[in-house]
This record gives C-alpha cells, structure tokens and sequence, in this order.
C-alpha cells in the first residue's frame, strides 16, 4: 500500500498510525481511528482498512467529515468518526479508472484504497471519485445508561500497557472530577473504589480508576496490566454508582 | 540505520515495508521482498537486512533490476527478484569509502547496506559502488510439480490473519478459476473442496481456498486462523486434485 | 503524536526508532535511545516518552546534547545520553503555551513533548522553552567490577534475537579482542569459554560470546535464541575470568 501511494504522489508522507487493531474487528478499528485523527492536520487523507468483507458487495467509499478524509470499505469502521462530524459527505467510489487494475478480490487495500488515497491528495477532487450516498453503514457506538443508582458502560479495549478503557465519561458520572468523590466502580467481581488523577497515583498492584486522554474512565493498575489481573475485556460491564449501592 | 540513511541523505523518505520476516529466515525475506517491491516507484532503494551470516565471507552487494534497487548481502534473499527481473544487474560491494567506518562484524545493516543505499540516492552510480558479479547466490523457489492426477505444492508462509499462502497458481491449476470446480485440496489431513472468491465467502470456522492477491492459492478460514485451525506452516505440502483423486 | 507533530509542522520527517520499549521501563529505554541517538543527523529532535510517572510532579525536559535534541520527563530515561553527551544543557519546560491545552493527567506524549518537540524544530530556540536546570535526574547506568580474577557485568537486555547484551566492553576485558583468549564466560550456570567474531561462528546451538555492534558484550546462539535456551534476562550476572579461573 505505501509503495502504490508513492508510485502515484512521491511526494505523499504516509505515517503509521497502528497496526494493532484486533484482527477483523470493525469496533477495534473505528475506536483506533475516532480517537486519532481529530490530531492529524486538516486535509489529511486516513486510509482505514479493518476489511473483513473485502471482495463482497459492501462498497468503498470515500468520506469527507470537517477537514479530513477517509477512504474505507463501507462497514462502519468509521462509525466513530461519523458521530463527532460536524460537516458529513460521503461519496460511493466507482470510478475505477482511479483503482490498480486488476482489482483483486482479497486485497482492496492495495487495489481501492490506497490508490483513491493517493490521487485524492493530488486533486481534492472529491466528486470525481464517485457519487454522492447517504445510506453508508454505521453503527451506534456502544452508548452509556446513567440512572438515579449510576452510570452502566462497558470496556471499549485494552490498551498496550492493559489499561481497560471504557466508554464512561466524567459528563455520564460527574462526581469522577470531585477530589472526594465516594464512587464504587464494578468491573466483574471487582469493586474500586480509589479516584486517581494519573497511573502513578495508585500503589503498584492496585486496581484504581481515571479519566484517561481522551476523557474515558480508565481501570489501571500502576505497572501492572488491569486486563490481565481483573481477566476483563472489551465488552466487560462497568458499573459506576455512589458509594453503598 | 534510519539515523544513518538520514545522516548521508536529508532529503530520503524511508519507508518499513515489514518488521515482521522471520528471524534468520532468508526465504520469508525472500517472499517479503519478492511480493512488494513492485508496488513502490521506479529508481526505489530497497535495504533486505535478513542476513544470519554477517561478518563471514558472505559478500555485500548492489542489485539493478527493471528499475528497482536493491541492498543486500548475498545469501539468495534477492532470489525472488532475480527470479522476476527483466534486465539484471550485480555488483560486489568493495568501495568501502562509502561504508560506516568501523565496520562491525555483526551489523551490516548500519555500516554497509544503510550507508550505500543511501549514497546511491545521491549519485545513481552503481559502478561506483563495485565491480559486476554473475556468481551471485540465488536459490529456486519452490515449485510446483503438475502431473495428470493434479498439482503438488507447498505452503509458503502463514500471514497476519493466520491465512496460509502457497506457491500454487491458477496457471497450475487452471480449475481453481473456474465457477463449479471440482476439486479437492489436501493439506496435512484436512481436505479442502470449497473454492471460493474471497474471504468472507467462507462460512465461519470453515476452511476455504481461493485465490490471493499476488496470484497464489491460499487456504483461509474466513474471521479464523487456517494455520491454527490446521495446525499448517511454512514447508506443508498442499496437493490439489480433481475431486475423486 | 505524529498527528500533534505535523500539525505544527508538516515539513517535519517523522521516524520510529522503536516501539519495543519493555512497558514502564526506563531503564530500557534509556539504553534504546542511548544506543540509537548518534546515528541520527545534527539537530535530530528526539521524543522519548517512557514515562510512569506522567501526571506526577516530575518534571517534563528539554535537553542539548552536542548537536541533538530531547524531550522527556526528568525520570532518568536519557541517563545514557548524559553520560556520553560532551556539551549538555537541560531546560525544565514551564513555557506552556507550547504545550496542546488541556494538557491531561496520563498522556504528555501527546500534550507536552510532542507539540515542545515540533515548535522546536521551527525556531531552535530552546531557551524559549523553560529554564535551565542542573539538578535533572540521572541515574548510573550498571558498571562492570574490574579485578585481578576478571570482570563482573550484568545483562542488559534481550534483542529481538534473543542475544543477550550485556555492559562488558574489551576495555574491561581486553583478552576479548585477541585471537587465541583463553576465557570463561558465566552465565547463571552456564560457561561459554568460546569467543567468536561473528554470530555464523558458533555451531548451531551453542553459546558463543562475541563484541557487539555497540561494543559491548554478547552472549548468542547461531540461529538460535540465548535468552530462551539460557534461560537469563536484564540483570543476570555475567563473570568473565582467564580460563582456570
């Protein structure tokens, strides 16, 4: 994919966002690329390949959402990014003179959409690529319930050091900002109830819970990996309520 | 050897292709290289560093092949190049003003691959760097051996997803084209007769065989792991016949 | 925070060293960037984000060292960079209008020495950053014991090899360099007493010891990992003594 990106704009500079998305996992995928690209600068092209259906009818589409652009086979892999758009156009991609010929069937990547991405960069021509669509696939990010006795979300991943990120904000449960905020935080048979500011506030070994980086609650163990020691992962329940329920 | 590279030449846009080839294994460098180098620009310098054999007699060398670059040592992980390059040139790398000097025995990848490479990005003068050689090391891909009862080959190498790429084509075995094919596709004890488009043609759990995006047969298990499920690898001789055989 | 780092500037050229850092491992990393920093060009900005204590009162640095550039927290990660720095200035960063507000508890990576390590490569005015400090913390990096009997060292670390890397140069132990060194090398209970050039000297499947490409010390097994069959990692004992010993 970078070799054909560059055949066609040398002048491209194509950066790795990861490669550790959870093989065939679409929510991996859109989690990956909401929580990035907002950093990116504006006309930046992101190229977001989680593509399980490559070389079935699902289409590739192009999208362009505020200042960015996405080329993505249709799945809701950019379900994420859909919802924090302000400005949202998304074209089906047919023009196949824009495409490496022969598609294959199996590698869409190399074939749609690094080559859209690439002379997207050349001409911002974006109706040139397709037409315009209003049906693309998404999926509604895994939504929290708050109610008189607390908030009810789930683990959204694990991060590389095992922190267990969670769909909970501090707008859901605001007493997660309060310096003495009795909370009790379940995550299947465990109950924390230690608030830090940052990893390094809990002892090593503890479980505690934070607002992380891009302000979701966070289980973290201070050196140590939540995933692993509480056996939680994406899915696992999480459940905030005021010290005593 | 990116600081190296950068050092000799600001201006070079230095690209992973893979982190990921097998460790002291000079056929999956060879398959790595073979299968991308096409995909990136004409006059690329491409640095192959699988190279369990440096500091011994083993030579360093320079290859022009089409219009592509390569640096390498000479232990036949080029072999899948020479194997597709039209117009085919080598040298013997003993202009050893262009080398990081002290050499160290144990890391040509810093102080004579990276260092030439990124020289010949400054000059293009392959002669320069030295003299032509004909007696290079090159090894013969596995090959396929076709007979009227069907084609045998071998698995290649197991990918990210856990799919299983063999040396087998569609020139081999022109049935795996074909919409109602009748065929069976034996690897280990399993027996394959499911041939399919793409991956997610497959039911889940079930093994399939298609035909890949470099042209070559691959057993998949759509949102699976055929060479866990299989328990196959590299070297697994796959045999593939009309049904009934 | 490449995103962060081209925002700011998107001439910036933007390269992975490693992201193979053991997690919460500072001294890890402070052999990784101590090791790698050199090769780099004169005004390299260098990110080192190895940082367990992020959120906490250390504090976040910015570091001259002859011709190179570092940002990191003031936790010890650029010991081996103080130690072989000739001409060395730190600043602790307090200018926070170079840093992306809100500024969040856990991920100064992104919010500190991502957008410090861009705007710096805009005005190289580094005395614009914060004020200069002298009582940064560096910690000692192992030191080998010298005595009549031999030299004492330890294991650094495990490459992605497996060969174990340990702080002996041949200037603890200048037998190291000569042809017919009659030396015994201890290893938890194993004795190598078998010094090669290269890692193709050793038979398959012995412990060899051989100086390194950053000079130091190895203990590798030909086509093998000396880590596993060893079984020793960072830490471990390493005695080299005259055979007899």
């Amino acid at each position: 994919m970078k070799g054909i990106i560059l055949s066609i704009n040398p002048e491209a500079n194509v950066v790795d966002i990861t490669h550790n998305v959870l093989a065939h996992d679409i929510l991996d995928g859109a989690l990956a690329i909401g929580n990035a690209y907002k950093y990116f600068p504006p006309k930046t092209v992101h190229v977001v390949v989680v593509d399980p259906g490559v070389g079935t009818e699902r289409r590739p589409i192009l999208v362009a959402a505020d200042q960015h652009y996405f080329v993505a086979p249709d799945n809701g892999v950019l379900s994420s990014v859909f919802e924090q758009a302000e400005a949202l156009h998304v074209w089906n991609l047919i023009s196949e003179h824009y495409f490496r010929q022969p598609v294959s069937k199996t590698f869409h990547g190399r074939d749609i959409f690094a080559p859209v991405a690439a002379w997207l960069t050349k001409s911002w021509q974006t109706s040139s690529f397709g037409e315009p669509i209003t049906d693309f696939v998404r999926f509604s990010m895994p939504k929290v319930k708050v109610s008189k006795e607390g908030a009810r979300g789930v683990v959204l991943r694990a991060d590389h050091f095992g922190n267990l990120i969670t769909n909970l904000t501090a707008q859901d449960v605001p007493a997660l900002l309060e310096p003495d905020s009795k909370l009790s935080i379940c995550v299947g048979k465990e109950k924390i109830t230690k608030v830090v500011q940052t990893f390094a506030d809990g002892i090593a070994g503890e479980p505690v819970a934070l607002i992380g980086s891009s302000g979701y609650l966070e289980i973290s163990i201070n050196r140590g990996s939540a995933a692993k020691t509480l056996g939680a992962g994406r899915g696992a329940e999480v459940i905030v309520s005021s010290n005593g329920h």
